[in-house]
């Protein structure tokens, strides 16, 4: 797998098939996250899998209970069910129909990792500079593996009670939910706004001549279907 | 570039050469990192890059001012020129040497690339999820072609005067500073602490015993020489 090719073709994986993720591609994985930077290389980043076991499938129920209740409200918020979204094989409704599955088979999902990073100052939003770039390795190793998953915060709600199941000390932050398995679909060019609405030269606004996608790049327009003005994750 | 041998050898790279980076390959890494997932697909990161041209040499000697200062602290509180810090040659004396060439020829550093995330909520540890993500993306893009760089947090203390300088609306998340150029050094396999320190399954502090590092891998502790309980970026 090119490199490259693999970033430009890492897709969200939402669905998977029930074959296992072995321990072999989970440390494949999980090597490839470990060799992200973090700030002066203090590697405060831990992952927490969870496949079977007692524990683990109570932390999965925790989660995806959280998951149904976040999704539903997003749904009804963002207008998922109306306009294009009564529109059978719009986008809108194609995400509204992966999405429901997602967080309804939640226990199912064959792997769950929860990135953590262990704190040594107040929260502050840079600490994720120290987490999320190994999230993006594991994400795109999984896609040189054949594999494919996502990052979600379906877990930010429900912290005090996965804490609790996992043992996870106070001072550790819980950076996100990634599911992993085999796709059921694939992965394929992913779609983003153009280059020129992203990158600025000498000026935040100002966009240089050679902003430019490479030929036969498709675009898509950002967030959900109501974005502007919208919140939530 | 294989993938996964892509992301095991991508060094921070912090000395370069004079070449000057071309726009094509500000393109290639820039189309990368706005290939990354983001929360609902929002693409709130927007990258400003600085190479010359007035503004860009104003907000590059204001961070160069700003990292000087940030690691003149750190080489003291941290004992850079203490201890292995007086041995030529020991990690700790060439950590020193190359950050004191870093930050006394910032101004010099052919790219500085500024990651920003519009904001639509309020500050929070989870918001770098949609902008860190990316900046991995470029980095790894970079390996790819042959350049190389490394993020860091310079811009933090001096955030309204590059916001002035630049343009920068208060809204928007700053979300570091990272250098790009052609590496003087090279590229190669990265050091961590061993997989069984940071991967846990079923609960917290468990190791699996299938988290093991590839033969050969070379570890290394964690964090600046006085790591545990120093403060610092």
């Amino acid at each position: 797998m090119d490199l490259l090719h693999g970033i430009a073709t890492t897709r969200a994986i939402r669905r998977y098939t029930e074959e296992p993720v072995t321990d072999e591609q989970l440390a494949t994985v999980l090597f490839a996250a470990s060799r992200a930077p973090s700030g002066s290389n203090r590697q405060p980043f831990r992952f927490v899998v969870l496949r079977d076991g007692p524990r683990a499938r109570q932390a999965k129920a925790i989660i995806g209970e959280a998951a149904r209740t976040m999704w539903s409200t997003k749904r009804r918020r963002d207008g998922y069910g109306h306009g294009s979204g009564r529109v059978a094989d719009s986008p809108k409704a194609r995400t509204a129909v992966v999405l429901d599955r997602f967080v309804d088979r939640f226990e199912e999902i064959p792997v769950v990792i929860l990135p953590c990073a262990i704190r040594y100052r107040p929260p502050n939003p840079y600490e994720g500079a120290s987490v999320y770039p190994a999230v993006q390795n594991l994400l795109l190793a999984a896609r040189a593996i054949g594999l494919g998953g996502t990052l979600t915060t379906w877990q930010a709600p429900v912290e005090p009670e996965l804490r609790s199941a996992l043992d996870i000390p106070d001072e550790v932050f819980i950076a996100g939910t990634v599911t992993l398995g085999h796709p059921e679909g694939s992965h394929g060019p992913v779609r983003r706004r153009p280059l020129a609405e992203l990158v600025y030269e000498q000026r935040w606004g100002r966009s240089p001549a050679w902003a430019l996608d490479p030929p036969g790049t498709r675009h898509t327009t950002a967030g959900p279907p109501t974005a502007p003005g919208a919140t939530g994750p």
